[in-house]
């Protein structure tokens, strides 16, 4: 690329636009970083480090981290493990026995497959189970609640149907699997067993495991249950890190437990229980691709669900790296994903592991060749996300004070596959990952990622203005964060202002969480040949070095705004939704619909007439979003000026801005937090206290809005946009800095 | 109810104004007579005229009609049998057999279920085939095209999939049955194999027979696949009774057959067969409920389909009731319902055909008490619906000039149920036929059906502004009539307006066109205690009574006029549409978004450059509706100045105003026909070319929009905006006649 050729582009990459402009360099030292990452390492990694099952407190964990650890310092850089102690029940008895009106015990197991020498090794793998669920022996008759969330219960009232004194069977879906003994506990259901439906998760999809990459009848999915989105990590010690001296709640005061014993199955263990109930046939919505009539019961039948753990506490190991910053070294770029997975799990999480030891070791070569970043690389592999996040959640907190000075980002990988680059976290960093994606080459197509992800969002788009937007808007969109995986403490704990990348798309896959995540399924199946492993790699990899070698870092406030923005308008149409809903329907009670439409042999309740919600004053957040958008205009414009001028800024003029910048997004956090859930500060972005992972965005007013808590609604409105001209005043300050004010 | 109410509701009943006011016995002989027709006679025939398989050509289905017609004499009218002679092929030989990779033979049986009586009764079944299908005996690889309608084959070109030479394997659904043999022989296959999906019609819609109303596994879908787009009735006489002396297309000049072999199957058949395939996984929408993976092939599946049939002509036995008018006896109000079946037939179409006979009890009872209708009504029951509407086309054919004189409507009606009812038909009578239905007491609900069916309406909204229109609009929207029943020969070819009416909506059903169609299934799943026979009785009957007793035919033009409107505004979103599509698709070719988006696993064809849709002057369409609209308008207000001026019209003025009304719908009717199929002559209605039942309105535009023949679609504006002027000045004829100018 030739200098005026450069020179024009910068004109559209004006929050990098010092570093480049000044460092020529820079951009060789990128250039030759993404030479390096290698796709036959990876799959190496991959090979011994899913050789055998590493879960938390597993023996093969533990010697995965100590290897990882001997590996990053055998390329010369400087690792340590950083050990936590964590409560982790695995269980001991579990039992799901149909009792009536047939006889079925489930067989709660996963066999070995001919062809795949991992799935053999049953005495080193977990049992199939839900952690976190408190133990339980109940036996209730059986009714089916769909996804098993909130709505469905809406549903179900409807149908005349309670779960009071029930087991719920619950399919895989629509929501974390956290979400589904919640719901059904808060009305009343003894227990609960959560499905992987093949319509979801199974042969609907796709050919099944050994044939082809999805679910077969047998496969399962573990998973936590514990209530993740009240606090997630060790459930002991919310709120500090869980080293050996720190005071741990006694397990009966823990709030985060399941409410009733929960089991997952498989959809061959499901299918004795869905035929043998009766009641009414489930909605259209409901069913499954399981062949049967799908019923909702409650009963004829009568299920045993019987859990017992052992809550033992265990060692966990995260694996850190730090890489000293020659300029800035008390600003830190953070880069993680965890490493212990619930059986050998190659997709999860190893698949993005091994391209991030790819990019220690790219690191580990430049340094070699005299690259010295300006700010500190830390790298964590973390233990026990599985669980709970456990092992990010530990260090951010035993951290925190550290961090929230500190801490620049976190870039969080988890699995990875092949197809399409996928971004989401802070839209200060918007532009920023979107100046990276047009970096990176898709291995397969040859042109960047970021146009085939935007070939992609143009091909999905259902209409002319979302095409419009997605052709001239020179930033693809990045998602929102909820939850799970390890950028939850960082960013809604913390503050950082944090990513999540992977590749994904152009595969299904039907392994999730069971013994068949493997290497052989992963080489079959998946990203084979690890070229889409090289690229996240690269991805990632770039975004680190970009930004640990940046003069000014690479905020920019203009998107947020403007996606604030969206949300305020989101909350407003749902508001406005919601009434005219409520009203419709009352009307619909009123003039008697429900009766006329209603079948006498399909009988439903007729719901009953609702106070209308109130009219909400949504001022505050538009004046403070106008404020906001204002402020970001005139930072933008600052850092255009300085770029224009060419004017020259000093290491410390850079530090006093840079600092602006890394706090703006501890701004974005209230030390109060969220109704209800202290622990999620950010005022943007959680994960839903009913969706669990899915993001909530803006959540203390739309929470309070979708759960009907009207004068909670608006003081949140009021907190929100008081937050936000915090930081509309902040930006201003960076602004003022950076125009020499 | 008081005179005064009555004089209050007149202002909303216009149309039949002049009744009302004057004849005030009319509404006593209206509600006398909805107090006759009886639920347990209508069981008692339906026992009867079910006890045995009763098709065309059946020993049994001539004792039906002998039968009736003794029934019918027996009760004082005057009924006759008229007798046609028609082509009916019925099987022979029939083989669908998997030969590679696996064997399997399908059974092609449906077996008697115990406790069924007449599922037993197999020596008199037609066995499981699809009528017309040419005889044929083909070997070839096995592809699944989903619903085999025309852009399923657009989508199969996108993956690279070619039929040719191929046998398709096709769901029922999406389209008339007929539709999937023509499709797939214009794109080159040899053969069709046509199954019931459960995910459609079987247990993923609830528990199947016997243990609940759905198909199982063994139920087939009989029905015939002639080509009746092109015309329907006996493939030998086209447009000419099929009496002993005409003359009849030699078999091998019929254009109706299909062109390839078919036949149906179950999907207990269709499972070996499915599995069998492999190629590509069938985008999500194809799939259905069975338990596997939907691959689309071709093969490895090596399917070998026999089909060789007996071409027999037989008689049919059309049974014709007269009750003579005595003020106007050459007008003529026909009503009608088939009375042969596939097998037994108990809800199609003995569930109509005995609401029917209850209305002809009904009026010969009245005839007793004295009551005489001013009109000529017809009743018929008629034979060999089934195999392509053959009883009524040949009647209507062989009696055409008679009824386009006389004939003043056709109100059909075929297999009913519980629940809604349901009104289709020509919009001249859309406001009439709502004033009957406000008059009908719901069996269950003991309100109208008319307010059971708004209120479904309302539930089932989508929009704000759609129930806006339910809740203000005087008059319910009734359908447009493609085909699929008896009304064909007398809306499309003779222009003769029309109805059809059913009740149905509350329960489902799976047993269409099998042996389980019969007395057990239908008094145990559907219409048990048949309330809702004898409210079609009610429904059917009132219409009958008033029109012929009523002194202004209540026909009405402002709401024909609204949706000729409507189809015309359709008609120019439709090509906008197109319009943008193409250029949006060709733009996304230009920018290479499908080869960015392709995986290179799951491999498509990008579509190729296509040449945008051109603009088509609408300006006559619009003009010609806005004439209608004026005119209808003046002809509204011409009846309404004579009700409020209570001014008296001879007999003879009546004659002159009313035989223009009958008239009117034949006007909208073109001599020359439609476009390549000349038998179908109604401008506003037909059924689609590739739909089959589902109607296409302003047929001749819409058509060769979506078939891209822009030079004829042009033309045909100019056609049906002419047709319409000629409609409107005819209304205007009649407003003239009305206000005696």
């Amino acid at each position: 690329m030739t200098v005026t050729q450069r020179s024009r582009i910068v004109l559209f990459l004006l929050p990098v636009v010092l570093t480049i402009a000044r460092a020529q360099t820079s951009s060789e030292w990128e250039s030759r970083f993404r030479g390096i990452p290698s796709a036959e390492k990876q799959r190496e990694y991959m090979e011994r480090l899913t050789a055998r099952p590493h879960h938390l407190g597993s023996p093969y964990g533990r010697e995965n981290a100590q290897w990882m650890l001997a590996k990053f310092r055998e390329w010369g850089l400087d690792a340590t493990i950083e050990t936590f102690n964590v409560l982790f029940p695995s269980p001991k008895e579990r039992m799901v026995e149909l009792i009536a009106p047939t006889r079925y015990r489930a067989a709660l197991v996963e066999p070995p497959v001919a062809g795949d020498p991992t799935s053999s090794q049953q005495s080193e793998q977990l049992p199939t189970y839900n952690a976190y669920s408190i133990d339980g022996d109940v036996t209730a008759p059986l009714v089916y609640v769909n996804y098993g969330i909130p709505e469905d219960y809406e549903r179900l009232e409807r149908l005349g149907i309670s779960v009071k004194g029930c087991i719920v069977l619950a399919r895989y879906g629509a929501s974390w699997r956290g979400i589904k003994p919640k719901v059904a506990a808060e009305h009343g259901a003894v227990g609960c067993i959560i499905y992987s439906d093949p319509r979801d998760d199974g042969y609907f999809q796709g050919d099944v495991f050994p044939k082809g990459p999805y679910r077969n009848a047998d496969g399962v999915q573990r998973g936590s249950v514990m209530d993740m989105p009240l606090y997630p990590g060790d459930p002991l010690t919310p709120g500090v890190g869980a080293t050996g001296n720190v005071q741990r709640l006694p397990l009966n005061e823990v709030p985060t437990f399941t409410r009733i014993p929960v089991l997952p199955i498989s959809y061959g263990d499901a299918k004795p229980l869905l035929e043998a109930l009766a009641g009414p046939v489930a909605p259209e919505s409901w069913r499954g691709a399981l062949p049967l009539t799908y019923h909702i019961g409650p009963g004829p039948a009568m299920v045993r669900l019987r859990v017992i753990s052992s809550w033992d506490r265990k060692d966990i190991y995260n694996v850190v790296v730090r890489i000293p910053g020659s300029t800035y070294p008390d600003e830190w770029i953070l880069r993680g994903n965890h490493h212990d997975a619930w059986v050998n799990g190659a997709e999860d999480p190893t698949s993005g592991m091994v391209a991030m030891m790819e990019e220690l070791r790219a690191f580990s070569e430049l340094l070699k060749q005299g690259w010295r970043p300006k700010r500190t690389i830390v790298y964590c592999a973390w233990d026990a996300e599985e669980q709970g996040l456990i092992g990010s959640v530990e260090w951010a907190e035993h951290h925190a004070s550290e961090l929230t000075k500190k801490a620049v980002i976190y870039i969080n990988s988890d699995s990875n596959g092949r197809g399409f680059l996928s971004m989401a976290g802070s839209h200060t960093l918007e532009s920023f990952i979107n100046t990276v994606a047009k970096e990176i080459m898709d291995p397969e197509k040859k042109i960047s990622v970021w146009e085939r992800a935007k070939a992609r969002r143009l091909a999905n788009a259902t209409g002319a203005d979302e095409r419009k937007e997605i052709r001239e808007r020179k930033d693809l969109r990045i998602g929102a964060l909820g939850s799970g995986s390890d950028y939850t403490a960082f960013l809604d704990h913390l503050g950082i202002a944090s990513l999540n990348l992977s590749y994904g798309g152009e595969e299904g896959d039907g392994i999730y969480h069971s013994i068949y995540d493997d290497f052989f399924w992963f080489t079959t199946f998946s990203d084979s040949d690890f070229v889409y492993g090289r690229a996240l790699s690269q991805t990632a990899g770039t975004a680190v070095l970009r930004l640990a070698g940046a003069d000014l870092l690479p905020f920019g406030f203009v998107n947020l705004a403007e996606t604030v923005q969206r949300y305020v308008d989101e909350l407003k149409k749902l508001l406005k939704s919601m009434r005219e809903d409520i009203i419709e329907r009352n009307r619909q009670i009123a003039d008697s619909v429900f009766f006329a439409v209603d079948s006498p042999r399909r009988p439903t309740v007729s719901p009953t007439i609702e106070d209308v919600p109130p009219e909400l004053d949504f001022g505050p957040l538009e004046k403070a979003t106008e404020a906001l958008l204002k402020s970001a205009q005139q930072y933008e414009d600052a850092s255009r000026a300085v770029q224009e001028s060419a004017r020259h800024l000093s290491t410390r003029q850079l530090r006093t801005i840079n600092e602006k910048l890394i706090q703006s997004e501890r701004l974005l956090t209230d030390a109060s937090g969220l109704p209800g859930r202290p622990w999620f500060r950010h005022v943007l972005y959680a994960p839903g206290f009913y969706t669990g992972y899915g993001v909530k965005t803006i959540p203390g007013v739309r929470e309070a809005i979708e759960q009907k808590r009207w004068k909670e609604a608006q003081a949140e409105v009021r907190r929100v946009a008081g937050t936000l001209v915090n930081v509309a005043r902040h930006i201003d300050l960076a602004a003022d800095d950076l125009s020499g004010k």
